[in-house]
């Protein structure tokens, strides 16, 4: 390994993330708020060992696959423990660990939240908070490196550790995915967000921080109460729509600005993606229409809270868990499936869903007929078989680190019910789950040995659980 | 498919399951109980039906794996039709439903329960329903052609449809798999644990239907309490052993009875299969002993309860939900993992699972090192690249099976924790579960949909899956 190239890298990244930090540093300022030095200790830290480790750059500068994942690795804690400072320094998150698991829960751009009152935070601090889902969302260090050195070929390493989801068939590579292009696209899905929000005449600030929570398909909300508070259909409607086109692949932006609009009918992903949606969205709505008096009004709270799972979002207009136990067993199962690979969103991502359904019915089959062979395929066409053992390995590594993470959990001794869904809701990057932890809870209440595993959680899940785990296998560390 | 055959196997099927009632109905006749007719009814139908379908051997005898298939999905659910008519025809369980999942309960050896007083059944239904998680503990079809062609090669087909547990490794055909030699463990077993249990001072039919119960893994108790009824330690532990022998590979009795201890003792399965057992009744002591003052205690009932769990047969001598939250995660992980393969249990099977964990410690090398060739070993041996797909297809069909099943169950409005447990507890043949479905809870409460979606799960779970889902496959029927 390039330890030394490692150390540069995480350098830069530190150097990257007290820039981003002259934001919140400005609004406080701004608010007159008193807690600018709550922004200016960590600015200077980081800037301080992000210049030494950084200092002068190492003669030999290659990085393999391994060297990506362990700078995205470090980089994402190292992020996470500068980024929470100002929560813990200016006392409105008076523990060290709460900061640390807010901070991570930013990034990662899960939105569970150790607050039980969010409204008394200050101005600049709720900005912050959003601001890391906005960071977060299409992969911080990619960004950083970005603003380097944006012709880097170093950077497709990180990147790739970065963004969420396999990539299936060709369809990235040969549209030369740009991280320009790709921040384009990000940056103006969010200012039009932001403007229709505006127009519904939610305050300035308050469509800000929404849009960037939306955007990362974070969902941390500045209110109590969530995008309830705002109890406007429109609004409702304007989040819920754009959760849904941050959970699209971002592949499809790419053809619809190429005009290749055959190839975004023949995704097979983009279909199960929106089919599940709107299939979820419809039976949900008939389950809660007698609480809504009517299916207009059932369906605009099923929708948003569809979207907002589904993406991994995690905002709520409505305490679904009231809602009836069929709607809410649907959402825990979308919670596990997540939304489309190459998005902002976490989860597993619909496409390993796909490869998984196909390779069940493969099993079926085969079974029937031992000696025939089968393929399975996306998009019309064969997913290669290391893709597909790479998806069935990938679902075992998930499965088995929820069962281990529950049982860490559990020695909180909560109900069932919450020991479960806060699992699945921080691992998968949802934010609220049910039972103490649904959308009106927070996760206040667990142990700091919880709160630790669940901040490990939401890495895993959102790096795609193998630069975590690769920090904590002995095997990586011993094959240098 | 040969139709006729099946038809033929069938209807001997029914002729054999007639003859296995005739015990409880000489037990009605000696108690003097006046449900004789419940019994009688059933006999005839099934020897009618029997012989009609069975009258002339077909002249194609040849049956293939899907055949096999056919005959012991179709046989597990008519044996369930006719098993369960004793206790609808005698009123004691008024509802057909209600009937049918009980029975489909005993045969498949899961032991839940719509019983709300078992002990208000008539002794010779209690024997029956117990007498069927001894026949299906060993596979009934495979009995029932047993005793008309013991050397008949076609009934491997059927046995190997109906013997749970992926074979790794040639232990199984090395040592000529005897039905016979296999029957005689069984029923060797049987007796040594009756006898044990007559020397508790347990009266002589509770020994015989404890006996029943802990042969099949099936777990049905005949006390509202189960086994806590007789607050023994000695019966505790008599029963918690034989659980555990019972729950053993058999393949390790026939290599007890050849001598070649060493091959035990480099079998993986058997190692994890009692580390594990070991390990969590442990674990699970330590947590439970501030409720049973003292570590002794508390180990006699946590070892207790974590056999009857990992082997899936359901007894309790405590109530297991009162226990601290860490304590009941064990349990249902342990639900999901079960006992060995080639015994009588139900669940994944350990094998099945050490397989899981060893494709995910390669997941997380290939991520390091993407291009290093890595094999999964067992015993010592390098598993076949089949095999491991096997078992990963297995899981995914098992996963997605669990998530429909919830999905469905979820309609009766339980609470999370009782649907989600429900499904686990019955498609893994285990018994009771969490919530309402505790040890001293029971499944009446369920819609008629939810018991027959759960009845499914129970012989999908004890045929492993693809002898019934072939049955449902429109794919399986066309290609004939």
């Amino acid at each position: 390994m390039n330890y030394r190239m490692i150390a540069y890298s995480v350098g830069r990244i530190l150097v990257a993330v007290a820039a981003t930090m002259l934001a919140p540093l400005g609004l406080s300022l701004l608010y007159g708020e008193s807690i600018a030095l709550a922004y200016v200790i960590p600015i200077v830290i980081s800037v301080l060992i992000g210049l030494c480790v950084s200092a002068k750059a190492p003669k030999n500068k290659s990085l393999y696959g391994r060297d990506g994942m362990f700078i995205v690795a470090i980089g994402w804690i190292v992020i996470s423990i500068i980024g929470c400072l100002p929560f813990y320094i200016s006392g409105q998150i008076p523990s060290f660990v709460d900061s640390f698991f807010e901070t991570v829960s930013g990034f990662t751009t899960t939105g569970s939240s150790i607050l039980t009152n969010v409204e008394a935070l200050d101005k600049s601090l709720l900005f912050w908070r959003s601001f890391t889902h906005w960071l977060g969302g299409m992969g911080v260090l990619a960004f950083a490196m970005a603003i380097f050195s944006s012709k880097d070929t170093r950077t497709t390493h990180m990147m790739r550790a970065e963004m969420p989801g396999p990539v299936v068939g060709k369809l990235a590579s040969r549209w030369q995915f740009s991280l320009r292009i790709l921040y384009g696209i990000y940056i103006a899905l969010t200012v039009i967000e932001f403007v229709l929000l505006l127009f519904g005449g939610m305050p300035v600030f308050d469509s800000l921080l929404h849009t960037f929570g939306t955007a990362g398909t974070g969902g941390f909300g500045i209110k109590n109460s969530s995008v309830a508070y705002y109890n406007s259909a429109y609004i409702d409607y304007v989040i819920g729509i754009f959760m849904m086109l941050f959970g699209l692949n971002f592949n499809v932006y790419f053809l619809i600005i190429a005009r290749k609009f055959s190839q975004i009918k023949s995704n097979d992903e983009v279909k199960w993606y929106i089919g599940m949606m709107i299939g979820a969205a419809v039976i949900i709505a008939l389950n809660i229409m007698p609480m809504y008096h009517g299916f207009g009004r059932a369906f605009r709270y099923s929708f948003f809270q569809v979207s907002s799972i589904m993406t991994t979002t995690g905002y709520s207009t409505a305490d679904f868990v009231r809602w009836p136990m069929l709607s809410q067993i649907i959402l825990v199962l979308l919670m596990v499936v997540g939304a489309c690979a190459g998005s902002t969103s976490g989860g597993m991502k619909v496409t390993r869903f796909i490869i998984l359904m196909k390779t069940a019915t493969h099993s079926i089959k085969k079974a029937v007929s031992p000696r025939s062979v089968f393929s399975v395929k996306v998009d019309g066409k064969t997913v290669e078989k290391n893709i597909v053992n790479g998806v069935l390995g990938y679902f075992v590594v998930y499965m088995l680190f929820a069962a281990v993470s529950i049982l860490l959990i559990s020695f909180d001794n909560k109900d069932f019910t919450t020991t479960v869904t806060a699992v699945i809701a921080t691992m998968n990057n949802i934010g609220p789950g049910l039972g103490l932890v649904g959308p009106t809870g927070s996760f206040a209440d667990f142990s700091a040995l919880s709160k630790i595993v669940m901040s490990i959680g939401m890495l895993v899940g959102r790096l795609e659980f193998y630069p975590i785990l690769i920090l904590f296998s002995p095997y990586a560390w011993k094959r240098t």
